[in-house]
């Protein structure tokens, strides 16, 4: 019975070590784990893009297969150690950060059954955002939230702005339509809709055109109908961020985020996470 | 004479009953009205748009017309209803709601006369803005209502800009015409406007473009230009959606809209609508 | 003699009125001699552009020409006439005004000699300018005044960041002619300047576009820093303007314009033009 | 020994007085040193330019050929100089503007070896920041230094933000590649993402643009995204500078910048500088 215990502590504490090293950033090894990682991802984004390039698929792709998989096997070990060491593993399988591991494993898998999907990996990408926990991730994680809050204040008045911008495309798209008609390119509504969200944001690729007098006189209109209305949601972010630069200069919370399930908005004397209660690091 | 007065009585109660449910969104059947009144206005533009379509066009022609005259047919019932449970029908049908409500019924029955026309029932895209009533819409007519405030205190500020900015447009754009030529597609001086106004609004389709060395340069300032004066209109509405922040915090109107007529910028104790009559609902 | 005196008094008063028509805004007569202006500088302008179009020239060629000496003569009479009823005609000739009232004469008298420089015509835009003048002209200069204002107080900032921006697209222009040579449309070093400014501006014409991997690559790359840099000029203007609104609520000038020579920043209480000596009116 | 001794005095004399005139503005020579300094740069940067265009070279290649020479050796002194009068020539060898210098000079002498990298030369565009030096330089600075440093508190939103758009124009470029395909220019991932990033920035070539409805869609979603998150670094941007410019109106540093190593930020009563020792001068 003692080999038991003694072997439930050795793993517990393997464990809690394990833990430390994976979700936390505080201790060299755990620094050093989140590098290696962040490495990893890129190389396996690096290696799904250059699948993608014809020259380098004929040449590597044999090469390529094979390291997509140590790649994808790698990740899985790493999401099952995860969900093993966590105090809480449902907290961390549910968390944001959680999904978006899981859901960079499925492809590679899926493209057993179905192929082409392996591509759908590049979600990977979204695992990048775990660059913030190395460079003092607290303190970006704050200007993130600062953001997030400007952003979140100003939904309202961009989606009052936003439903009059589709409203006034789908009328200017379809008005087009009647004016430069089928011959010009303008071939459907829905296509001259296109066109009009190509134009009111500036983007112009000028695969459409309008070739008349009157269709010329209506874009020329359009142009400087979303150059002027550039400035709205400029106007509002930016009014929204100087409001919350005057009022939000102490925020209560301490700016922490646990390394277990990412819960953040902790008090300023918090040291577990109120979530799922994992230790917090400064 | 009893039985008559009876009816009245019943016709008044049912007139009151469905004011209730068509203009307003405080009971649960009038939010289920809006919400099947929204919805059906999506299915009209989008079977609008999928008859510009010529491939559906051919398959579906006969069935997207039917469809075309079936919505027609409800919106016009829709329309009387509105016009016969109104309190004031005359507030209602000069009401902004209440114009767009029939300019969207207009373009089918015209299509009866003039082929073509029934495009411009896409017009429908506008009574889409009743979206607001649903959500919560005493809050989102707050912020539009500041939205328009400050875009009405800019107003004189980003005419002076417009109109130096036309001013500016119609001389680059003759020059323009003067160094390039017809043969690089500066073909006439709207054409060259036409381009004048693509490129300082940062479209830049690339249907026309300069080839000679001088046009090029007068070409690289006008963009130069076009970059910096970006700033202006942006900057505008910016300091005065900051200075409405900060003065209109608490606004003496209760942001309340009458359901029949639209009217807001009511004050903090209307209960009734002071230019309809009709009662607010919180 | 004392029939040369009464000559010279009902000159005198002719020329007062004059004067007050012409140049004033105030009386009724002013008004309409200023729109009828107004709507003479806009046909003047639409002419010279219908000259221009082929189809139009072929057709009303004839016509046009004759058109435009009338408008010219027209132009000319009032040209002469403003400085023969002008009390200081020295202020009004080299006022801001005057001169583009003389330059927008020359064009057509100068297509005598040298074929074409009749379209410099189009220079009388400018005199659209006075439009403000109708539209109670002062409250509009008021508004340009502080535009004017805190684009100078930026043009330290803003001419720091032109020369940082210079800098930038002479190098980039000059590596991406190195990596993509002339068979890819990058045939000289100005030529790929003139590209790199397109690009940065983000106006995008696509008529040169890298072709090879790192010359996407650089583009890429030059986009996003075109991206991040466009919030700088505006973040300069807006912070100007943001401040100049909360300092600047009171302006110690009047904001009147001295109707003859259009010197502005009068004290509160003047009456007469501080430059010239004209009638100030409100 | 004395005369030695003379000798040195006057070296050093001499060398002063060359310092004063090669590094500071504030003498009459000093100026004109400047000027003539800064007009063969632009002349040296136009040769450059010029050499590239085939027409000018196959006319003029061996006259420009030799201008580039002269203006080398001409840079090499003028580099040799300032190292020989700086009192303290580490300081100005390893600083910013030192650094330049040398590197503007090393592009000829390397084409000796390597053909064709004569045009790294350009990076002599960078030396034209120096024209801040005559204007008023430490004016410029002083503004200089407020852009800096909004941008640097602006660094840490403004990389989240950069972060967040790099992830996103990785999954919708590889998305993109598996809607169009190579057929419709989508040919492999990083060429998908640099067409992502050609429309988020909204510079919209025009080159690469989707043909099926699925990717105009997606695209429409994309340009609004990139509309809408236009505002995010403008706003950032500006919060800060308008923060600024409430805060730092009394900056306690004097905006003075050595002459000798270009340090800046001295003390109110500073009157040499405190990284290298050279006198400032106001």
């Amino acid at each position: 019975m003692r080999t038991e215990s003694t072997e439930y502590r050795y793993l517990d504490r393997l464990r809690r070590k394990l833990f430390v090293t994976i979700f936390g950033t505080a201790t060299k090894a755990g620094k050093i784990f989140d590098i290696i990682l962040l490495v990893t991802i890129v190389l396996s984004i690096l290696s799904v893009m250059a699948e993608s390039v014809e020259e380098v698929a004929l040449l590597f792709g044999w090469e390529l297969f094979i390291l997509e998989w140590i790649f994808t096997v790698l990740f899985t070990m790493e999401y099952m150690l995860r969900v093993f060491v966590s105090h809480r593993p449902k907290s961390y399988i549910f968390s944001v950060l959680g999904i978006i591991d899981l859901l960079a494993l499925l492809p590679t898998y899926l493209s057993l059954f179905i192929s082409g999907t392996q591509y759908l990996m590049v979600i990977r990408a979204l695992r990048l955002l775990r660059v913030f926990r190395i460079l003092k991730l607290s303190r970006y994680l704050g200007e993130a939230k600062i953001l997030a809050d400007a952003l979140d204040s100003s939904r309202k008045k961009i989606s009052v702005f936003l439903v009059a911008v589709v409203a006034l495309v789908i009328i200017l798209g379809t008005v087009m339509y009647m004016v430069e008609g089928g011959q010009n390119g303008f071939t459907s509504i829905p296509r001259s809709i296109y066109w009009a969200i190509v134009t009111i944001t500036t983007v112009g690729y000028g695969d459409i055109a309008p070739q008349t007098v009157l269709g010329q006189s209506i874009a020329a209109l359009l142009m400087l109908t979303g150059y002027a209305i550039i400035a709205v949601p400029t106007g509002i972010v930016t009014s929204e961020l100087t409001a919350k630069g005057r009022y939000d200069q102490k925020p209560k919370t301490n700016n922490l985020v646990c390394p277990n399930c990412d819960h953040f908005h902790h008090d300023d004397d918090a040291k577990f996470c109120k979530s799922c209660g994992s230790q917090l690091e400064a």
